[in-house]
């Protein structure tokens, strides 16, 4: 947790914002496996801990912007708790904690709720992402699972898109903690990486690093020799002489703070000529899109960078023909690079994903609907204090190919004969985390991830001489 | 998966038993972290897994017993999941794995029932243990949430629990595997573990040993220093020279089988007298129980043998005073055992506690209320293909002396000085998993988990040397 102070002032400032009526916040519940006492390691919800940091299931808070009364709700532990799960603060010490003097049981939530549908006060809450939410919401506010959605508070949304996106300098040194122990994750995995050895011994040891340091993933490890898909969580193939293996994978901090890189490395010592030569091209991506960057870009400037760099690379290897900006227009540099260029990160490696990507990426403005673009997480302009990835990346996936081979799609931009002799290639995907500055970009991280080829391979041969 | 044959076969004997109506049976889903498309690692519900051998989510399936059709709902992969997640078999594919022949879009699912519900034909399904079962069971059967848990069918839960409590061979071999690598789990942490290294170090390669073997931990590993807390899941302590460290942790293989074992071992290389006092009692408690185990014997009386040796060697150390068979009928021996002392185990290790202890452990009957005994999960005759835990423990747990000591609680049976002597010592657990058959118990797994004073020390000794 931050001082007190943080989350008074946070607090503060979102009734400022929000302007009168009452804002509702759930924190998470334990969410069961496979019985109910079997549950997934705790994660509370991020809006949660931004206005109250207090990272223990089962709570909820209500701020009465009108009142200026604030409300924490929870049981305190009874014996048997203490017996099976161990002491724990009181909720009293929990709430003070958090600069808040009123705790009353879960119990009285409801009540309190009834009250003031009655006197008419308006709720703001935020969009339901857990099946629990939408139970909550269904038996505090009398409705219907299905007329949920449509009161989601916007007011509500956009008032924490707005503070949750400036990151502060105590939130900057935990995500540049985060990156750090992500770079350690990646070194290991690139210098482990051999033929005979399992993706799952590989993803293995990368979350042995994070959970050694008490900490948890940011979001389930990706280790794999099929990098072409793009969120590939299958860990059983054995990696062979010739594969390439992508990691994308990133520490979450006790704080939650998040950390997100991927790296792309060959299981021998060093990378074929093919593999170094799209290698290459997927770095001159990486390194036009942090060129572009700068305050006030607008972040799909920076994805159109990055796409203009792999367009014209498969142009190079004749997989691509035509005008670059026709091609990228159209979405046939898409079948490549079918996501987005980056995303916001902080106490959510997707930041604030469930709020929903038109606000916290486009400002409310409507997305794409254009295969590839519509991927794309991030799009406005860039402001100081932003945190984001870069990751554009250059993937051969056979499905995609055949598809689009078979309905004829973008065939004047395509040869296929050329895309066809790479079917086989995979994927390959860097990603950086940068926040940025009134000056310009900083990546983030004190530790610097090995990059290009002549640092992959030198990491590589490092453990050859172990 | 297990052969076509075997999901066949289990299906036939499930109708058989509930004899008409439809059968409805829910798969999981994904499970939210902090967003939608954050989940943590999937885990299928276990009775899915047992009637259909399928491990992926968002399925559900129908057997209509009156009619024998049986149909799985679900729906393909499009390109768009494709890219992300990689080319799946078809339903069509996995239905056909588990020998049903008819699939179902996911949205079929609905009308069907409706269909059932107007002509009156009864649908039986379990209890739910997600969030997502409630609102899927109000959505399908127009029952408002909290009218659906009186309307599970007991016949259901009666008929899943005698098939799910007796393990086949093919389940065993399974077991044994999962057994064997939670040795080597244990066997990791009693070489690791020394001063000045963290819990979390510790939990750390316990849980890389499982993902490296492609495979998962059955519960959140415990690794703590304050082993008086039974489920303590906290790993933030720095081990110290005078530590005992309590391991409880089990591996969950692919195929969702589970092991659960538990160990405890100082962090310097050898036991202090102190400590070897109170963890030879503890093993005293473990053999008698195993002593006790026999086909056809209550595993209540199981239990109950482990509380008799640690009340009588509580009588020894001077704690406890009077008759031991007056002292455990009153529940003063729970002061130091609180828990039950062994729970059935398969594809959960705690095996269908979703269903309800009472069905699974109880045959049915009420269990008690009494503090200690009301944790026992298993009380009945115990028959050939049980699979269960040993576990009894000694805890010294300050909370509940302080709290029993101010309540005046057993205090004809107390000494609550000589209790007290011990108030910092921590709990103690050692834990195995047998399985009864028709000639008596065996020990499941082939490799054997240190347990004696001598062969930790040897243990420990062993790694001091490397």
């Amino acid at each position: 947790m931050f001082s007190t102070s943080t989350y008074i002032q946070r607090r503060r400032e979102l009734a400022a914002k929000v302007g009168s009526g009452i804002v509702l916040l759930l924190g998470n519940d334990e969410s069961p496996m496979n019985y109910a006492d079997n549950a997934y390691h705790f994660r509370q919800d991020s809006t949660f801990l931004y206005y109250f940091g207090i990272d223990f299931p089962g709570l909820a808070a209500l701020i009465n912007i009108d009142s200026g009364q604030e409300i924490l709700f929870g049981d305190d532990y009874t014996i048997d708790d203490i017996v099976w799960m161990g002491p724990q603060p009181t909720m009293v010490e929990r709430a003070s904690e958090a600069g808040i003097s009123k705790v009353l049981p879960s119990a009285a939530l409801s009540g309190l709720l009834t009250q003031a549908m009655q006197r008419s006060v308006p709720i703001h809450f935020l969009p339901p992402y857990r099946p629990e939410h939408l139970l909550k919401l269904q038996a505090l506010l009398r409705l219907h699972t299905d007329t949920i959605l449509p009161k989601v508070s916007v007011e509500l949304i956009r008032a924490v898109v707005s503070q949750r996106e400036i990151k502060s300098g105590e939130e900057l040194a935990e995500i540049d903690r985060a990156v750090d122990l992500t770079v350690d994750m990646h070194v290991a995995a690139m210098r482990m990486a051999r033929p005979g050895m399992t993706e799952a011994q590989v993803a293995a040891r990368v979350y042995e690093i994070a959970r050694a340091a008490n900490s948890e993933v940011s979001f389930p490890i990706i280790a794999t020799i099929n990098g072409q898909t793009l969120h590939n969580h299958y860990h059983g193939n054995v990696l062979k002489s010739g594969d390439l293996f992508l990691l994308d994978a990133g520490a979450e901090l006790p704080s939650r703070y998040a950390g997100d890189l991927s790296s792309t490395f060959p299981v021998d010592p060093v990378f074929t000529p093919q593999q170094k030569l799209i290698y290459e091209m997927s770095l001159e991506a990486h390194q036009a899109a942090i060129d572009a960057l700068a305050p006030g870009v607008a972040f799909r400037e920076v994805h159109l960078a990055a796409c203009r760099s792999i367009t014209d690379n498969m142009k190079s290897l004749g997989m691509l023909k035509g005008v670059t900006e026709e091609i990228i227009a159209a979405g046939a540099h898409a079948l490549f690079l079918p996501c987005g260029t980056g995303h916001m990160m902080g106490l959510d490696v997707h930041d604030m994903e469930n709020l929903g990507e038109v606000w916290v990426g486009y400002d409310g403005a409507p997305k794409s609907t254009q295969f590839g673009l519509k991927s794309l997480r991030f799009a406005k302009s860039l402001r100081p204090g932003h945190v984001f990835t870069i990751e554009p990346g250059i993937y051969f996936i056979p499905e995609l190919i055949d598809k689009w081979r078979a309905e004829k799609q973008h065939q004047e931009f395509i040869n296929w004969d050329e895309v066809n002799k790479f079917r086989a290639f995979g994927g390959i995907r860097n990603e950086e985390d940068y926040c940025m500055t009134a000056e310009g970009p900083r990546r983030l991280g004190t530790k610097v991830k090995p990059k290009t080829v002549a640092e992959i391979e030198s990491e590589k041969n490092l453990n050859m001489e172990c």
